[in-house]
């Protein structure tokens, strides 16, 4: 049985996102969410590690082509880089960008555009919001 | 088929602690724990990764609250930092305090607390000793 | 000759801003200010690091006790996190918040509050916007 | 159910490369592999993670004793430091020593040289070739 | 008095090197440099941290465009990105590619094209071959 | 003129410390030094990064060769590495073991070792205690 093998390319960008629900009060927006309440948003420097899995091509050994992945991934990575994730992006008006939440939609948007190349999948990707912080979301 | 999500948090304690069985000779204590017998212990930074599995709150967009997890969890690390672990804590009274073992404890000790919040388990574990050295502990 | 000693903590704040004049066009905005004018800013963690200076005190060993050290920069710490600069403090409606100017506004309020202190400086700052920026100040 | 232990090791190694197919024309080879088709190769420091798995040793607290996998590893990493991976070592002759192909052939070395000892296996391997670009490689 | 204030940017490549001196015996070579003399050369990922000092700009708040420091200094990194220094590089004929010999050739390269401006400086430069070994090259 | 230009190398090492003091009371101890008073001790990982200084050889391409300045920094670092400091080593009766305190013995051990070197001077040294807490000590 051959071994498994995936590729992993970390991706970056800066935004900034606010935690706020306007059908609560200020009250309850304060123990939810503590800090992330501020009303003009804070920020962060995000690490997006991509996962793919695939079989090795014998000819160029490589499971995707580094220049390909980057154009996908970067294609939607720059719609999050030095953006306001609430006001400025549509992905987060109904749900509040948590790093769980902002990592779920990256995986979403990534995984359907990796959907139609052949034999390739996304297996995983790791958001960080700082180091000490991440979220995982895959599919088994 | 929705996506898997869970969520780290990285936590850090300092501690110091020695490999020594009484029960053996030194020779065979030298053989097997090399520079880590040295009488008084020595000492580490080390880093925990707590990882937590869920269902992501529709409301509040997280799978655990972090302030939440950070009281659960620092309830425990406070227990080993700033510690000698052979002396000032009761677990290493029969095990030797290696890397495996400080782990799994943590592991224990952790999912324990974690098991009467709802919806929340534990999924793994990852403990730093060095950025170069680490143990991984989860249950399938 | 008496070698010469400091001691540097690390501090941690995340934030976000937006480079724009609003006594300038769109384009010369843009021409100078890139993606950094996105209208709701984007965001960073920053990290700062300060260094002090001073001599070693013979009984406790410190050039300053570090309970002291992270009471006064985290006072100054808090007022930029988790904050929008341009909007939440009253330090960059004239000026714009690069990472030399928020150093240079962070380096003067350290450097104020450290003063007081008798036998101890401010010698450097350094902030991180990223691994990969960060400005330094410090007086000769 | 007892949780899972691994524990694991990072080792180093610094190398240089090529991405060249002689059954190519120059065209085909820039277009696949961009500026690594350099005709004397370019080089990484390249960071390898072994994971092992086991049971914990009741006596010694340990998994595997770290000074053997190191001998056991280095073995190996010594084959591929301070090397030209395409002239220097077997294994590039027929496949690109791209990361993954590398990761591929490092597990299977250390496979190999694990499996004669009892109750040890490896789980897993991690290769960077930069910390932003690596291959991971296991069995099931 | 105004404190300092310098503003420092890292940049990356890749790139292989040999040490090697044809009028050494295979000996001599081989005691100075150690495994640094395989035939092929071997490979590092560098890691650069240009510093430049000068006045900032009141309506920018930048002591130099990141722009136009990127342009800069990435036209004369692209020229040791995936090389092999010692051949396909005109700078390591007659001196030997060690970290101190790069970081000089670097600063010099850089300082020459930093001095057109008016008002900047090129303060520092740090190299890093490896995280755990450096070289820093400056004038007073 | 020429630019100046140091090469520095990393080292590790993993020692506990108490900060204690029998001519104080406990509650002075417990003012004075926190956490770190606990009996038996705590420990870390230390990072010590050794700069020096001096001409590049013109025919080996560096200041010292880093087989040399291994071997010297070694000789010291073995003495301090899994080591309890306050009862293991001679350097701390009399003196608390604070980084700053560490750093500064460390300088004047390296700076003995290193002056029968003709050409080469110890410019600096930085002892990270932790990645966030560190003294730098140096001779101008």
């Amino acid at each position: 049985m051959r071994p498994k093998v995936t590729i992993s390319k970390k991706f970056e960008f800066s935004a900034s996102h606010r935690y706020w629900r306007d059908d609560w009060t200020e009250e309850k927006n304060n123990a939810a969410f503590g800090l992330c309440v501020s009303p003009y948003g804070h920020g962060h420097n995000y690490d997006l590690h991509v996962t793919v899995s695939g079989h090795i091509h014998p000819q160029t050994g490589m499971i995707i082509n580094l220049s390909k992945l980057k154009e996908i991934v970067n294609e939607i990575v720059d719609q999050f880089d030095h953006k306001y994730l609430n006001l400025d992006t549509p992905w987060f008006k109904e749900v509040i960008p948590t790093t769980e939440n902002i990592a779920v939609v990256l995986f979403d948007l990534i995984d359907e555009k990796l959907k139609p190349l052949s034999d390739i999948f996304l297996k995983h990707i790791r958001l960080y919001e700082r180091s000490d912080l991440y979220a995982d979301v895959w599919k088994d």
